[in-house]
């Protein structure tokens, strides 16, 4: 069984910590957190003095703090990985063998959340570690992933574009709805469909529209209609060009 | 029983064709198109002249073909109406009642389609009119909406904005898994959960990130990683600059 401590107590510790709950191929010893709270039962210290031995310290801390909470490990020759898509593996302290274990999910506080569907990136200095990372992320997740820092840093920025920029292209939906007491619930299954289309075709070969048609016509008087708010005007030229910079004759 | 000729046989007007054919409140009596191809089982014609008299004519074709296909029909004050979201309702001829029948969803061909939960706009020029095309809209769907001419077109902006844009932005995320020899396959549970989200909660509340959080160390970082692609650099800073800008305070 191997025994694993996880430093943080957010969203991802917390997740984490319950999923491992669940497994009976690992066990959580240990949770670290600066107020010493217990999570999900595990026993709990604020104390790095007091870290129980382990196979695996996750680190899940916010980014700019992990390369300060690896540094203050007080041992040496451990596997210590965070779980962070954009940190280098390099700001881990070389004090201990250093891995990554990036869950390719966004996580909300109040939602459950099923593991076994979520890609689990793992990178790792050797074979022997990177063995270890995966047979942790194979007790939670069918999807396991290893991968370099440079795909995972690549995953990292993809994942913005997919969910923190698609998110907020939901919210101009939401204002331009507003702004015309419109409910943003008829935009819903509009947004649920397109989603759904690239689970089983590529996002190039499902794209429709007037910037791929290159509808003049259109594109002029959705531009007409933007002319209060400069900012989303930008937008629309600048992705109605993107679109149409596009090698569709690939398709 | 209320009668409905159809005109076109494209996407739309094939869905709408087998999801009427269901309903036991209306009847398509008759399919007009140019090649005069039967529609699921529907008689058809190519023939302007040779159109059935019917309660509502839906006009389904391509949004530059609207106009010209309203003044071809060769009678006067029956209730027409088109199926567009961009096309003004008086691109309808006036020798008709002029209506719009807009199904805010967008279709793929060989893929079925459940209208009971696609919203339906619908603007007509009196009370009557819409009540009629409110009663055929219900017979096919939970959620009809009557909207006036500048709403539609603020939902058809608003559609391009959470359809074509995020679509491009899917199709992003894939380009950058391609070129770091990623499937973009792990991709799809956060676009799954991103599109979740806002099913309960406002976009704007839902919105995380380095963008949301101004995370200057990782937008630094992301905008260097797309140096060798200006159009993708230039969509990552205006929609962070666009982020930034929301209101958060009103949450
Ligand atoms: N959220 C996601 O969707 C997601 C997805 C994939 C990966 N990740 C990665 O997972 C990691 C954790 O993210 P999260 O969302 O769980 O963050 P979070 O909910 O904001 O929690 C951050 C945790 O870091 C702790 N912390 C911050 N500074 C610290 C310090 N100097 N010393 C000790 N602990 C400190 C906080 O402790 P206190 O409670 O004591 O302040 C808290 O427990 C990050 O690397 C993130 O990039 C997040
Ligand atoms: N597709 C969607 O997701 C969607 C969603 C909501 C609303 N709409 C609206 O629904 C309408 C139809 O769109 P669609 O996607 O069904 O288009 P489509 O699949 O491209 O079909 C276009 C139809 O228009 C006909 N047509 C074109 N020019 C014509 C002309 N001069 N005279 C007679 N028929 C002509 C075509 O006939 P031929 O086969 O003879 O060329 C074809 O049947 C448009 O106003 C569109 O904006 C579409």
């Amino acid at each position: 069984m191997i025994k694993i401590v996880i430093i943080g107590s957010g969203n991802v510790a917390t997740h984490l910590i319950k999923t491992f709950n669940r497994s009976n191929k690992v066990k959580v010893i240990q949770s670290f957190n600066r107020k010493g709270l217990s999570v999900a039962g595990i026993p709990a210290t604020d104390n790095y003095e007091a870290l129980e031995t382990a196979d695996l310290y996750l680190i899940a801390v916010s980014d700019d703090a992990i390369s300060e909470v690896s540094a203050k490990l007080p041992f040496k020759g451990r596997l210590v990985a965070h779980t962070s898509g954009s940190v280098a593996l390099e700001e881990l302290s070389p004090e201990n063998r250093r891995g990554v274990f990036y869950p390719l999910q966004s996580f909300s506080r109040d939602k459950d959340v099923d593991f076994s569907k979520i890609p689990l990136c793992i990178e790792a200095e050797n074979d022997r570690d990177r063995e270890i990372l995966e047979y942790v992320a194979r007790s939670i997740s069918q999807r396991v992933h290893p991968v370099n820092s440079e795909q995972r840093r690549s995953l990292h920025l993809a994942a913005v574009f997919v969910n923190n920029f698609v998110n907020h292209l939901y919210a101009i939906g939401d204002d331009i709805c507003r702004k015309n007491d419109l409910p943003f619930d008829l935009l819903k299954p509009l947004i649920a469909e397109t989603a759904k289309k690239i689970e089983h075709m590529p996002p190039v070969e499902a794209q429709t529209g007037p910037a791929r048609r290159n509808d003049q016509n259109t594109l002029q008087k959705h531009l007409n209609q933007l002319n209060l708010h400069p900012t989303y005007k930008k937008i629309y030229e600048l992705l109605t060009k993107s679109i149409q910079e596009q090698q569709y004759d690939s398709i």
